[in-house]
């Protein structure tokens, strides 16, 4: 984080201060900007800007410098000032978070975002790499405390509203092997496989050979090691390696959650990886990706301080750099957007009671960038200004495609 | 069509000719574009060129100038001249129209496809009505003969593999129901509503009110009076206008086998209709099409003699100039080919039988042309060369998502 005064040390030395007329003057554009919200602002010496109507919570500005910077630049601001103490809200985090996020979705693109859009760089082997360590290798421990016991770190999918953070998990593992149809002997390539929860699951319920890949070392040594302690290690091998660097055909090609992390730029080598790897009568594969409805950037804060490098893409643009270049037929949509909302809640349900661990070993700017990151998310899903697509597709000519979907629901209602 | 010689009398003036070494050449050329599909040529002196391996069956050329069109425009010809009965066909009609459709998947766009996709022309409103005039008017009685009673002329859905054409057609009616949760009291806009099957299935199995639109006077005269016998025209109105002339504000739009007929010039007024017509938090909408993997305009001929005007756009052109530009979000994508080649199997099934009566009325001409068209569209779907797409979308911020997709197929399995 860029700056090093401690939350408290910043409150200390701004409530001091008092507000001048342009403060306040600042302070009632940035509450019209969130208007909408209920959300009000108070600023270092208590000045308070109510909304009008009901009052979700207010935010809580510590200094001017901080005021100045959320109007200047709040796509990146909100989350840096929040991190480092110098914002704070008052009311029920989630909430205030929440209706904020309502309140922007529908802003236009700032010029920021269209730079961004026009400017984003292709990951190189390199920079993947890098940008990958900067979020998965934080330590498996500190995963531990907030995921599923499997560690799977992406959309559940969740039967009944009222299942939980492992049932859903593990009813999504299985809901992306019955849409593929997988069957015993089929040989998988997973890219971006985690600690690997789905390659396991494939290899121990369905009798798959699966290489999976993934460029994150922490992630890899966990998954191989899992895979040896269950005996499985005879059929899924863990390969430490971009995905891009897979040889050979198989039968099925499958990602969750890692198309985020390929960045627009390079959507042209995943076609070409997708046309090659799965060029068989039995080939067919799956796309697990967070996605938007327009293109625009992730918030910049997102993208500066959590996941470098990633861009949630439309439909339109996988189908257009994706699919169509690799001469595939898409078989299979869904929408899981209010499935992500509910995991992120879930998350963040375990987060709250570990933060005390989580500021103990990473700081406090560290803990509240993750209360943040896990909060905004959640409301970024129920508003729809994210969304969670899985694309299911295959050759033209494949002869893998089911007659009907009624099927997946019928031998999913028989598992669960 | 463009030549006047019946079938017969062009049979009798070439087959007195015989074959010199230029129309051999030119024959085994054309033997060796569709040499993969085990079909041979024979020319009208009796020669032949056997195809390597298994043999579907033959096509019968009848004189010279029918083999030099061929060959310098087959997308185009191959329907032109087994309508004038110059080609024919020996062994299965629909076996052998499947074999060379299967050849000629792959073909890279000819120079004609090039010019084609660039030239389409915007269909406006006049142009409209006469390429829709062009097919559905030819006579209620003429589709009565081969479809199912509901007449309904697009997909259907077959439940299990071997449900028969009425019920797949009454099944599909109830997935596009189903999967826009369709209650009593919504309101709906119909854009290209055929013979009326699927207002008249919303208002009388779900209660709900239809505006449905067709620039068919014959299907809309027909579906009124259906309305009228039923007792539903208090709840179901029938337009006879452009969709594009739509007015205020609904709960559901949907379209069932008319976006192919909108050409892709058009797009943008759609998207701008459909952001208009759905904008309230009850808003969403479906589209059932005809599509591609990859851009291409369809087969020269169906362009000319049977769709005009027609374009089957690829997932990734609907996503960028319909569903982004109108602001939507995609819940479900289904790709039903599969059922689309069965239901064309029915049609034909029930079309061979009505033959006599077709020639009767429309001439040798028309029923070989009809007889082409299901045929080779029948192969078009099962080879993968055409794919059916049903999207499903709403509003970002609508409230009407269904948590899981089983509850469609729990519903569909109770009723039928």
């Amino acid at each position: 984080m860029r700056r090093s005064l401690s939350a408290s040390e910043a409150v200390v030395r701004h409530r001091i201060a008092s507000t001048t007329a342009l403060d306040r003057w600042l302070a009632a554009r940035l509450q019209q900007s969130i208007a909408a919200s209920g959300v009000g602002v108070e600023l270092w010496d208590g000045t308070t800007i109510h909304p009008g109507g009901e009052r979700i919570g207010d935010l809580l500005i510590r200094d001017r410098g901080a005021l100045a910077a959320l109007l200047i630049n709040p796509d990146l601001q909100y989350g840096e000032l929040y991190s480092a103490g110098r914002i704070d809200v008052r009311g029920d985090f989630a909430a205030v978070v929440d209706a904020v996020s309502r309140v922007s979705i529908d802003a236009p693109l700032s010029w920021r975002e269209r730079l961004a859009l026009w400017a984003a760089r292709p990951n190189a082997l390199v920079r993947a790499r890098r940008n990958i360590h900067h979020h998965y290798d934080l330590g498996n421990d500190f995963y531990q405390l907030w995921l599923d016991p499997q560690l799977v770190y992406t959309c559940g999918y969740y039967p009944t509203a009222s299942a939980g953070l492992e049932e859903a998990q593990l009813a999504k593992l299985d809901l992306v092997c019955r849409k593929l149809r997988l069957t015993a002997g089929d040989t998988v390539v997973e890219a971006g496989c985690g600690w690997g929860a789905l390659a396991l699951h494939m290899a121990r319920a369905y009798g798959a050979r699966v290489k999976a890949f993934n460029i994150s070392t922490e992630q890899i040594a966990f998954a191989r090691d899992r895979a040896r302690r269950e005996g499985l290690d005879d059929r899924v091998t863990f390969i430490e390696d971009d995905y891009r660097n897979v040889s050979g055909r198989f039968d099925v090609f499958v990602s969750v959650g890692m198309l985020e992390h390929v960045g627009r730029r390079n959507f042209s080598s995943l076609a070409r990886v997708l046309r090659r790897v799965i060029d068989r009568p039995t080939g067919r594969g799956l796309l697990h990706f967070i996605g938007r409805d327009t293109a625009r950037p992730l918030n910049a804060w997102t993208r500066h301080r959590i996941f470098p490098g990633a861009y949630a893409p439309t439909l339109g643009e996988v189908m257009a750099h994706v699919i169509e270049p690799a001469r595939l037929s898409v078989l299979d949509v869904e929408n899981l957007r209010l499935h992500y909302a509910r995991t992120l809640q879930h998350w963040r349900e375990q987060f709250t009671p570990a933060e005390a661990d989580v500021r103990a070993r990473f700081g406090e700017a560290f803990c509240r960038a993750w209360r943040l990151y896990l909060a905004a998310s959640e409301a970024a899903f129920k508003v729809g200004s994210l969304q969670l697509f899985q694309v299911l597709f295959a050759p033209s000519s494949s002869g893998t495609v089911r007659w009907t979907r009624a099927e997946i629901y019928s031998e999913l209602a028989g598992l669960l």
